[in-house]
């Protein structure tokens, strides 16, 4: 709808701040050194063949390695299935809960790809908030009060899409607490983790994981800015072998037996991504962020029509509020971002893609001097 | 079973023809020119991106090109959905045909992926015979006999992965005459197509789409030997327009919108791919295969207790019947399968697998001295 709203004859560039892929940028590159290991493990010819269906064993023990740093444990190969990208694993995750009357708790705002493999898969979805005014935290309260005894699990995405939140230790070891009281899984989409520009430094939720059992969702495709390398992962954080017990780790073995799997020789390259990749790559990459980031939070202040509740600490994206009364003839967010597009070919996503009706999501992931054009024909479209 | 079952101290190496995968030998790499045109895509940093859901354009239009050679009409770019693999490909048709209370005919022997995924999907599947005296065809009465009301498609795997054989153009006719009959679509698993050994030209399925509506599936992972690189597709030979009408296409859609891609920098080397590859790679590869083919066979009429009813003119396998009353101690293929991993460490896939108890699936995409050391072992065993 957004696409086919903008002025054909506009002479000023698009600009997109819909999507978290901002590898159009020339400072959004990814590290030479991770294209090399995808060309090394091509040339290689190790890996033509199929690959096993929870993924190459050098994959897994790398994974686990990158994980394990982030953990006061080891974790093991074992633990790793890899997916074609995060969305597999979600569509994985989905397809292992849905069980006949079976719930899953997903956060309000949250990422679309749950609800419609949950939709998709008849599991049944319930949403608990997160709180704009106490940095996008998740409303325990309501969490309690939305679980019964068919609740499977609750989906924490941290660093936060689409609120640009980075929970702290304390908020995710009481989500986990509250997991367990109610006997539910933890699925942790950490699919942003390590992309934190605030002050809040990224803290695994599989270090709760002998509160409960926590499965961790990733992938290459942000950290690294490779979204079309479709290289994910389901991680079992599990020391009390609960996910044994219960079935899960046995359905998601049967799940991946009937689906694809990424490409070999991009599981092929993963060690040498991982060994490779210096820490400047990733450190640039957040400073452009950070920079991007606080210009962003400072010029939606100065524009009536919308409020920023939080300053973004990570992820790629920020929710933002659209005050209504201020502006004429716009009805809601989709309105909103339909005249936005037509008028100034700036695009953002309406809240409601994401469940908060009369909100925007904006990506900081992009270049200042783009960030201030669209600030600029913002201003001009207020 | 069959590899848990191996002697761990046997010396010799163990031989592997159980699957479709013949990366392995050293005869069966791929064309560097498909190699040198997934790095080209990968340094480009063009397709590091998320793909759109449907594929890359310039990979469709090569696709759409590549598949018009074999038709008496064009396709076009619109046509071709890129899937990762052929498995999702499977994964994805079977998702749109299984509405509540449909049907779906599938050969027997077949491919177990079809039953699995229709499994999961709650999609009830109907057997029709393929007659080993007749080269493996379709025995259309029983087809008709199976179909009804609620009867959505029926598959043809041709070149046929388990049975080796290649339908000729009469009878792909006829089998396009006989879905009509029934108002029931085609979908045509071209996954082997071009590979053929025998006198039988491969004959596109989609060449039948005025008489009815064909979905095929295919790959580069065979003709190519790259099965680990997951890129396949799903394509409409419909020139009436059946699978717009009845909702298909936009339920393909839908699918594609849910689930992941492709890596995008392969989907960006296809076009390469398709074009720098030449025709010496493949009939290289082809005449390796025949050697082996011709071989197996003969050394199979040679042995008792195991009749192969068809020499082996396209795909990768061949069915082979075990004669039972000339074994002892064999109860039955899955018996023969473990004992003979067990005491001469080679690996053939029960035909149980793939529909046909008793029998077992060879493959023949092997190097010759490692075929004429299985058989030696199997003639041992014997």
């Amino acid at each position: 709808m957004l696409w086919k709203n903008l002025t054909p004859n506009d002479q000023r560039p698009t600009i997109m701040l819909g999507r978290g892929d901002p590898t159009e940028f020339p400072s959004f590159q990814t590290t030479p050194a991770a294209v090399e290991a995808a060309v090394d493990a091509l040339r290689s010819s190790n890996f033509n063949s199929y690959s096993p269906t929870v993924g190459v064993p050098q994959a897994r023990r790398a994974i686990a390695e990158y994980l394990s740093s982030d953990l006061s444990y080891k974790l093991s190969e074992d633990d790793v299935y890899l997916t074609s990208g995060c969305t597999q694993a979600i569509e994985l995750v989905i397809s292992v809960l849905a069980q006949p009357g079976a719930n899953i708790l997903l956060p309000r705002p949250g990422y679309p790809q749950y609800e419609a493999r949950a939709a998709y898969e008849k599991l049944q979805v319930r949403h608990f908030d997160l709180v704009p005014e106490k940095g996008w935290e998740v409303d325990l309260d309501s969490v309690e009060a939305l679980a019964d005894d068919n609740t499977a699990a609750i989906v924490i995405i941290n660093p936060s899409n689409p609120c640009g939140s980075v929970y702290k230790y304390k908020h995710l070891k009481k989500i986990a607490e509250t997991a367990r009281k109610l006997g539910i899984l933890v699925i942790a989409d950490e699919v942003y983790g390590h992309l934190v520009i605030g002050s809040n430094p990224f803290v695994a939720m599989g270090e709760f994981a002998s509160i409960v059992p926590v499965l961790t969702l990733g992938s290459i495709s942000k950290r690294w800015i490779v979204p079309g390398w479709r290289l994910g992962w389901i991680v079992t954080n599990d020391p009390n072998g609960i996910l044994i017990k219960t079935g899960i780790v046995e359905s998601i073995n049967n799940c991946l037996n009937i689906t694809s799997d990424p490409a070999t020789f991009v599981q092929g390259a993963v060690p040498q991504i991982l060994e490779k990749t210096n820490n400047e790559f990733f450190l640039n990459i957040k400073n452009i962020m950070r920079e991007a980031a606080e210009f962003l939070y400072e010029a939606i202040e100065a524009i009536p029509c919308l409020t920023c509740p939080q300053k973004p600490e990570g992820s790629m994206a920020v929710m933002v509020k659209i005050n209504l009364p201020l502006l004429e003839n716009v009805v809601d967010d989709v309105d909103f971002c339909l005249k936005l597009a037509k008028e100034e070919s700036v695009i953002f996503l309406p809240g409601v893609v994401v469940g908060l009706k009369n909100w925007v999501r904006i990506t900081f992931a992009a270049e200042l001097p783009c960030l201030e054009d669209a600030l600029g024909r913002l201003k001009d479209f207020f």
